[in-house]
């Protein structure tokens, strides 16, 4: 690395490189049994809330694969109770008071990193000292919308429709409420960069239950606000998932964010024919893909890659956390397949 | 009617209407006073069970709005008793015994529905009796992925990952399955349509967890051959809805469906350029927009009138089901809306 920047970085700024780096979400977690040995001794919360023990599972799968990123093990809701929102996991988040008025709104505080969430910067410190050089942290928030779904909602669903009907029927509470969610995010993204995170994601898990005109109306300009006050302070690509939002690519990818994740509904080049082709793209296999036989896979992760030269750069990804079920020798399989392939692909770009 | 069709039977078959029919999912449930005070005395799967009751909740909400179509109250799991699957709401349904192999589909028996669910079909007779004629009785399933999706993961799921790695591990065990309830919702359709009802509507809760890839090797011939051996037997207008499926609209419009029911992610003038004008669309209020004021519904509501003027009939309704605490009376207005919105709009074209 002599300009200082690894194979993912390098891509994260638009720079093809010789192979596509490659990384999975919720590569850090269940599906890997030493990940489940160490949570039979420690609960959840407790794991994401004690540096050593968030650092060591968030390297887990970096001792194991040869993936080009580590991202910390840590929940989008993570943040929100030093905000002042209790939270508990039964697995998925439990909030037992939702906020649903402007006065549930003024209850809440803006997050002060260091008094709010000083573990998760304490973890990242201890994995970027451990990681190798050449691999990169990558540190994450929830962005503001997908907060607001759990918090409206007091929990999972499928479609958040409390939450939903809340955003039409008190837009003042409700544009509030993200407003601050937003400012709150712009304070940890900030506080995870000066830790240590080599790159920042922000996961919008449930954007796409709205339709384009709802989301450029209400949530695109506090997207927009984070990346550009993020981006004021600290230079770290910004990597935005908007998961299920095939509908919402244009849009979303005009927040300023360096790299567009997107899931698997959808092909890669039909994101550069929507996007154009100085965009960057990470993604989108299909985590089903990965009980499918080694042929299958491997096809399909070939495709994934051919797919994905039309953009500036790319860098390779789940279009969804890997499920808890995997065998992770499947996890190994897709690692060197895309080393493969895409040094194959790179070389036949070059001759 | 003269010609012996209703409003929305002849929207359904393409015609262009005086004005725009309109119905909307789950309009007989628990938004209404009505519903919950039956519900008190009835649980809901006796409700489903009890032909007088179906019958007296499907007409609910046909006294309350002008509205110009009734729907079974009735589930998507209703027939799967019939098939072999023991199967309890709580209130989602909950399948004790998942199928997930081979020898799980061979347990199954395909539908017989004088045997499985005569009830259903004694409802479909009282409501079809007692439904003025100017109005159309719909009666619906399942379509086979969604359908799989549960009874692979066992209940709901935000994901369905279960239900999904069966179908890339054991292709040969799922597109088994897959088969048997195409073949056993062909007989449901198919007895649906002789017992009373005008229509027949077919519900794909999940298949946008699919890439289009997926969908067209493995869902789409199901799919396609349950319209031709529907339509071989009796002549009803089919409507297809691929919810969360706006990335499979091309492919879902080939199945042979009369009707593309949409979800609201995206507008119907983009169904409409995606897929020809010769295109009939079902759709696509956001039912979050219920909650909006007034004066905000209204502007939505016309926004999907004018957005479906380019198809070649449009059958307006909600992108999803209506939500359990939605006002009954927003209904009321969004009825009124529709009806002098598309009268307008109906003349202005003429004129």
């Amino acid at each position: 690395m002599p300009d200082g920047k690894t194979l993912f970085e390098k891509a994260a700024r638009g720079i093809r490189t010789e192979r596509t780096p490659v990384w999975v979400m919720r590569q850090a977690g269940r599906y890997l049994p030493e990940y489940r040995a160490l949570r039979k001794t420690v609960d959840f919360l407790t794991a994401t809330k004690t540096p050593e023990i968030a650092a060591q599972i968030t390297l887990q799968p970096i001792d194991r694969f040869e993936l080009d990123a580590a991202i910390l093990f840590a929940d989008i809701m993570t943040p929100l109770e030093g905000m002042g929102v209790p939270i508990r996991f039964a697995p998925g988040p439990i909030i037992e008071s939702p906020i649903r008025s402007q006065k549930d709104v003024d209850g809440l505080r803006p997050l002060d990193p260091d008094e709010g969430v000083p573990f998760v910067l304490d973890a990242l410190s201890i994995v970027r000292s451990e990681l190798p050089k050449d691999r990169s942290l990558i540190a994450f928030a929830g962005a503001p919308f997908t907060l607001f779904c759990y918090l409206v909602q007091g929990g999972g669903s499928k479609d958040f429709m409390d939450a939903r009907s809340f955003l039409r029927g008190d837009p003042e509470a409700s544009d509030a409420l993200l407003n601050l969610l937003g400012k709150s995010m712009i304070h940890y993204l900030r506080a995870q960069a000066r830790a240590g995170a080599d790159a920042l994601m922000l996961f919008d898990s449930w954007v796409g239950l709205l339709d384009e005109k709802l989301y450029r109306a209400r949530i695109q300009p506090v997207m927009k606000n984070i990346i550009q006050e993020v981006k004021a302070e600290i230079d770290r690509p910004i990597i935005y998932f908007a998961n299920g939002g095939s509908a919402l690519l244009e849009a979303a990818s005009e927040i300023g964010a360096d790299v567009i994740a997107v899931d698997w509904t959808r092909p890669l080049h039909e994101a550069v024919a929507r996007l154009g082709s100085s965009t960057v793209l990470q993604g989108n296999l299909d985590p089903s893909a990965l009980f499918a036989s080694r042929d299958e896979l491997g096809q399909e992760i070939d495709k994934v890659l051919e797919s994905g030269m039309g953009a500036a750069a790319h860098i390779f990804n789940l279009g969804h956390g890997i499920h808890r079920t995997t065998d992770p020798d499947q996890l190994g399989f897709l690692v060197d397949r895309v080393h493969e392939t895409s040094e194959r692909l790179s070389s036949d770009r070059e001759g």
